[in-house]
């Protein structure tokens, strides 16, 4: 058995005992850090995610640079939709743009058929390049985007604050959503098997905007194409599954699957995992606001977060959501290094 | 004693039983309604706030087109902020822009001195002509924004997403924070009590993007001037405390006040009053979006969360938000008949 499987992280994922608590983040290979924007400013950001050999460097960086237990894949959520012909587009600044979004059930049956490893195979190989580069110094984490994520993009055009026009389209094209969601289950399914298979040792589905949706309108239009996305994956790999503003959401998010709940800053992580039950793992929880204050602050925060674990087997300790821009690699640095230092056991 | 104060609104403040659930709706005039838009054609958005005679045209408005069972005062809680002189603008399509935003504690200590009546009189002079003309069909709803998200719109210049500058400033510089909510706390309240005497029967403070923070945060940063901005208010006149994405602060806005508490679509209304403790009246909590929709979504979502709160004394029905611009007004008023044929006792 490889170090890896015995990583703090892959163990906290299973909730089995670590001697210390593991941490890594969210967006934590990004443009706060010096070497990535290096490795921006000679690649456009669509373009670094298709050049696995580049991907793979971005992937390490923060292994490199922070001392986090695991790495988690390069990649965008978005690159999986490219094949289905909407107009991917990443706009300098601005975030990804779909030229074409779906806005009727004619646009959903026009969709084609995707291979998807033909589609991301530059992503596999990323992974394959990764893992082996890594060499069993911490594991790696795959990811995709969850089927409601992915279909709100497919429907918006492009980032949204009120989803407006995915939340009309569930309700109007019942049908048509459900065979939307029911094709991103499948293709979600395929990409993140593919994903492990090229050695990925957990995967993360991110449902970053399911915070969205009232916790009946979750339980209707998206649960059973989450549940049915982690049915799909190859058994034994630990699953996360992650969303932003999603208080009200967790158990319907736990009942959909996964063996670690993420949770943002706007829960308390103790109570929320008692109420959640202590038969799932737990990720999280810190506000990603608290990086751009000052170490006093961090280690506050942190502490405060780890004294609602208590210590129990099972807590990962990541950020609420990612690292932002601004951050200041020093208190990155800082925070990795507090938590392993307030959690040492 | 007047009708009004017999009114099913008013009765729900006070956890009394009412014949039906009473309704009315965030944004409820506002740019989805013809007879609102005819009056923007007219005014500014700034001068329409400022125009005693047109406001309260405007707060009467849905009275009349809906059939809701409160009115509430047609102005924008930066208003009071004004005569602070951050310079205020109202920029047609994009929201309030304040161009001398608080970077410093040197900023926050520079605010000069407001005399609120000066500054909001013509305010108060609405609130007056608004009440005469509801001859107490009625009720009328005050209102104000509440220190922490006055805080955030003085701070980051504009509407945010994260609110890293406030997050920023709250931590990095303690007093001034501490003396720029203490200051606001004391011009909500005055500003609130000037809308009672002139007429206000029930005030919502609305605390609009405090679920932007942890539930440590809110208690630490917000929660004891939330709690003076309640505690200064003329005894009486029910409350209304209200933010939006609250699901894991709500225990903590309770405990700063209020007599009723506004809850979002992101929660479930009954098992949220639950937890909360039926001391308490809630309102809310349809997501805007459904309205959107068709007559039946409209009425399976109404029944749901009139379900939720199974009939008992004190929900006032709204909805999560404020009405979008893009909704049918035929929507909202069968909204408005579905939850009165629904709820009738």
């Amino acid at each position: 058995m490889s170090n890896a499987v015995a990583s703090p992280f892959l163990l906290a994922c299973r909730r089995q005992p670590t001697s210390v608590t593991p941490i890594w983040l969210m967006r934590q290979a990004g443009r706060y850090m010096p070497e990535y924007r290096a490795m921006r400013a000679r690649h456009r950001f669509l373009e670094l995610c298709k050049n696995p050999q580049a991907a793979a460097e971005v992937t390490l960086q923060p292994v490199e640079r922070l001392g986090v237990d695991a790495a988690i894949l390069f990649a965008d959520i978005l690159l999986v939709l490219e094949p289905l012909g909407v107009g991917l587009e990443f706009v300098e600044g601005e975030g990804p743009r779909i030229h074409r979004p779906l806005r009727s059930a004619a646009d959903v049956a026009a969709l084609p058929t995707v291979d998807v490893g033909e589609a991301v195979g530059a992503v596999f190989e990323t992974v394959k390049l990764a893992r082996k580069a890594l060499a069993e110094r911490v594991p790696l984490i795959g990811f995709a985007g969850a089927p409601f994520t992915l279909a709100s993009y497919l429907i918006e055009g492009g980032p949204s604050r009120e989803f407006l026009l995915t939340k009309r389209f569930m309700r109007a094209e019942r049908r048509a959503w459900e065979a939307l969601m029911s094709r991103l289950s499948i293709i979600v399914g395929e990409y993140l098997n593919g994903q492990i298979a090229a050695g990925a040792q957990a995967v993360q589905l991110f449902d970053s905007w399911v915070g969205t949706l009232s916790p009946s309108d979750y339980r209707e239009f998206v649960q059973p194409w989450s549940r049915e996305s982690i049915r799909r994956l190859t058994p034994g790999t630990p699953v996360i599954h992650f969303g932003v503003g999603t208080a009200g959401l967790l158990p319907s998010m736990k009942e959909a699957g996964g063996d670690v709940l993420g949770l943002d800053w706007r829960v308390e992580l103790g109570p929320a995992w008692d109420r959640l039950g202590h038969d799932i793992a737990v990720q999280g929880n810190l506000d990603p606001a608290v990086l751009l204050s000052n170490v006093g602050a961090i280690r506050r925060a942190t502490q405060s977060i780890l004294d609602g674990a208590k210590g129990r087997p099972g807590h990962i300790f990541n950020l609420g959501h990612g690292v932002h821009q601004e951050t200041p690699v020093e208190n990155v640095k800082a925070l990795v290094d507090i938590v392993h230092e307030l959690s040492s056991r």
